[in-house]
């Protein structure tokens, strides 16, 4: 509020960019997806059931997309939430594709709405996202990969955050790769249902010292998706880094970057189609929140 | 988005709380106030440089209070954002008292608007503020009392999270105090300042493993701040809990109860001036994000 509030620093900072990374050309990108297809994690899911804010689910987004996380899933997000879900009324995304079968499908043009672009400083676009009906379906998901999953609820049983070990040693894997985990968080306003609390073989939660007994939804994610990342590279330096991985596979790394310049082109051709307004939008990755 | 949306339960979830929790009596606030004084944290804090989004600082200081953070400081919050600030045009939150000063004072009532409330779920009242115009004059304060700084920062010299130890013994305190930490986060746009910086001892970063380099300001803070928290768990277990220990002082904690009494009578006092509408607002520790 004063003279010297400018901050003109041109540092690049932990939560935001100053400056625009644009990706031109497409051996360029390729070779920034094949870093960050490296860097990604195998078997690491976060679960939102019923979320009913869009800024929080672009946060989220955003989270996952810094951590590298696998895979974002939703679980019956409210009627409205995503463009294309059912009852969707007109909004700023309607102009996105509108979902036709509506039922616990994945749909990556669901996920490109201009709010959901701006909230999560494009990682939206880097994030798959899959979207359930009910409990059950994701819960089938999970198991069919021997998911273990964390229910993030504040009861007697739920062990707090930071003495929680996320069994990260790999069973039936030769030993070498992590375990796979979800981490399950309700919505902003209920938390978790009974389903979602009953299916999560453990449960966990953050000691909460203050006058309100609650966090932010998307502060709350980052706070236990961090954890589990903390762990894991505890769990990969534990043996020199050799022994132990949690990375995505060879051929999954390829997959993800095959699937990610198929999304980038489709993208593009979308905008070629609709003419030359905001043509590099989606390559600038910068956030401003 | 289907049938199996509702999320009937009626337990407390980590990040909300379905339930209201009122206070209707003095007595029973005062065992809460001391409760949560018990928890609270001794030399701990979060710098925000110039923050320019209301609903970030509203999580942060819902995180704040969760973690028991001893204070809140604000280095030349952008104009506009806090009702009473400089150049504080009409908004939802002009009814509140305006600041005539305007210069690197405390003052409760900045802190007390509605958006504030809404987005904090009413921790505002709760998290003890204190604004700068400057990080020189912010830097003093810290000075004054010890305090180790650590800038958030994306540069070569940066420690990654979690790598860095928050160098907790305390030194000149017996051994038997926590060492005082403050942890610095720049503006959502520009980052940390080059003075901010430059005055930080240490630097740390999230490593950011996607596409986007960034994440969301206020879930940085949540990040960066439980993992100091864990580390405080950590550093009061290595002795049993006995020879060290993290909370305030029992006179500190008594102050710190004496004067969020203070506050909820003034806002009781306030609410009954201005008539029964919403009386009992602030007393509900709901929220709804």
């Amino acid at each position: 509020s004063s003279s010297s509030s400018s901050s003109s620093s041109s540092s690049h900072t932990i939560h935001n960019t100053s400056s625009r990374t644009s990706i031109t050309n497409r051996p360029e990108r390729r070779a920034r997806l094949e870093a960050v297809a490296r860097r990604k994690q195998r078997g690491f899911f976060v679960v939102l059931e019923a979320p009913s804010k869009i800024n929080n689910v672009a946060a989220i987004m955003r989270t996952c997309d810094a951590l590298g996380v696998t895979k974002l899933l939703l679980v019956a997000p409210q009627d409205g939430l995503l463009p294309g879900n059912k009852h969707h009324g007109a909004t700023e995304n309607a102009q996105v594709s509108t979902r036709t079968d509506g039922i616990g499908c994945r749909d990556d043009e669901i996920f490109s709405g201009e709010i959901l672009r701006r909230c999560s400083a494009s990682a939206n676009f880097w994030v798959e996202t899959q979207v359930f009906d009910t409990v059950a379906e994701c819960a089938g998901f999970l198991d069919a990969m021997c998911v273990t999953s964390y229910g993030t609820v504040l009861r007697a049983e739920s062990r707090q955050l930071w003495d929680t070990v996320f069994q990260l040693d790999g069973v039936g894997d030769n030993g070498v790769a992590v375990n796979k985990v979800a981490l399950w968080f309700g919505t902003e306003v209920s938390g978790l249902s009974e389903a979602a609390v009953r299916y999560c073989e453990r449960h966990v939660c953050v000691p909460m010292r203050g006058m309100v007994e609650s966090l932010n939804l998307s502060v709350c994610v980052g706070m236990v998706a961090g954890e589990v990342v903390r762990q894991r590279l505890a769990f990969v330096r534990a043996e020199g880094g050799t022994a132990r991985t949690t990375s995505l596979s060879a051929e999954d790394q390829a997959a993800w970057v095959a699937r990610m310049s198929a999304r980038a082109g489709k993208r593009r051709r979308r905008r070629e189609g609709l003419g030359s307004a905001g043509a590099d939008a989606d390559v600038h990755l910068a956030g401003k929140n």
